[in-house]
């Protein structure tokens, strides 16, 4: 096999699983070359990922060592999807009768939905997740893309239990906006004590959903290392839960004028992000004037 | 750049984007490589990815062309995958009380699921699926890794609708086991009329729901191609949908003498399937002896 053939398969082998150690020795077997060589390919790889902003590729040193992908968005690129994100929703079509928000299409479409899971785990990859817990159902698309780009589990809580959950923790809390008494249950089974865990959902107005998720995994001994949501919207400004990321803040949607406001969350709107990431130009700003 | 570095990023530029078509144009603007260059650096890539049964890499010619990832399980590949399910829904621990089965964790597991999605895209891609049709929950992430290798929208069903689904087409169906009347919702939205559109499903019993899903299909004028399920159970053996492919059938749970029996499906269980696919060798058949 020549160079170029083999770093064309060590790459794919790497990239369609995130973060996944595969050793030497494994690597040596499936493509019949000598570790040394190998080592040299992998440097390849890591270079121009490095280079060209591509995520990052670890090499991990001894015995139980190897090499894994660690899928990781450029500033730049984070904030592009997010501008798409902005994009897309402000898209009068979407308002729907009573002010309320067509938004499925978003966590329907899988090259947008890989993109946000690498946002996420970009962004949540230093507080070392351990598993990624989401409420059924538009939270779930995003929450599996985030755990397959950490290749951590994901967990679904759920609205009501089925018996094959097996033994579940049903948990009561108020939901933060309509101040309706809601029900939520996981399987016991869905997170071992002293998980980190990391909430992923898709929408936030006060955050009483998210705040039941963060107690909830309070009866699992479960340490919430962070919370990730989609759209947030503007009101009520307090939410219920702190410490959290958005990547867009949904402003109003004026049934009347047919108008949607929505921005990019100061997460993603900052002037830090605008550094260049590697190998990448820093694009034109169309809000910088604001 | 180096030819070996161009082929790295276009390597992983590609894998990341499961059949989405990039020019050439757009390529060379990424590289700083002429469209000859390139030509010859994805021939590489393809007979690399042909060789080792990675997948297909295709050209696209004329002037909208371009060059696209496929996905593609190898027939040994496949019946790797489904090897791996029967052992692990084998294990006793997964028995309930009831003769329940939990497998929550099987669509939990990102490395798994990104397997099965890949397998049900190979099995299917032939029909030329334009969109994967759900139920919600424990569908979803089986369905999402499944649209996302064939790179078309995902539609999740719901149980019951919510005003941010606007218009909604809601169906009573029969479920096929407990002769139960359910309902399920679908934005009218979701689905354009002759919308070629596959369904995918956890779990199948008698099949109620998913003939229920073929009928709600019926209502948007959508033609479906196919039906993929995880699991079937051995009984009832007369299932409401005729054409579907299933990945396991569960025989039974045996709760007192804590086994489960579960075997491949005979679409993964056959002779035929036994012929290596490229650039493997076949594998050890633990049941050809049956």
């Amino acid at each position: 096999m020549r160079r170029s053939e083999r770093i064309s398969a060590v790459t794919k082998w790497l990239v369609d699983r995130p973060r996944q150690i595969i050793t030497l020795a494994e690597l040596g077997q499936l493509l019949g070359a000598a570790k040394s060589t190998l080592s040299e390919d992998i440097a390849i790889i890591r270079e121009t990922c490095e280079r060209m902003g591509l995520g990052r590729v670890e090499t991990i040193p001894g015995a139980a060592g190897g090499v894994r992908y660690v899928p990781q968005l450029s500033p730049a690129a984070m904030r592009d999807v997010v501008r798409r994100l902005v994009e897309s929703l402000a898209d009068p079509d979407r308002i729907l009768p009573g002010g309320f928000l067509y938004m499925s299409d978003i966590v329907a479409s899988p090259p947008l939905l890989a993109r946000i899971g690498e946002l996420f785990a970009t962004r949540f990859s230093d507080r070392d997740p351990q598993a990624v817990v989401t409420v059924e159902t538009r939270g779930i698309p995003i929450a599996l893309m985030t755990a397959r780009m950490l290749n951590v589990p994901l967990a679904i809580v759920r609205r009501s239990s089925r018996p094959s959950d097996g033994t579940v923790v049903t948990m009561n809390y108020i939901s933060g906006s309509a101040r309706r008494i809601e029900t939520m249950s996981l399987s016991r089974r869905a997170i071992a004590p002293g998980t980190r865990v990391l909430i992923i959902d898709d929408f936030m107005k006060a955050g009483g959903t998210a705040r039941g998720l963060v107690d909830l995994m309070g009866e699992f001994q479960a340490p919430v290392v962070g919370v990730g949501v989609l759209i947030e919207t503007l009101e009520p400004r307090q939410k219920l839960v702190r410490d959290y990321v958005s990547l867009v803040v949904l402003e109003s949607v004026e049934e009347e004028e047919r108008r949607v406001r929505v921005r990019a969350s100061r997460w993603f709107d900052e002037p830090n992000l605008d550094e260049p990431g590697p190998g990448e130009r820093a694009p034109a700003r169309p809000n910088a004037g604001r």
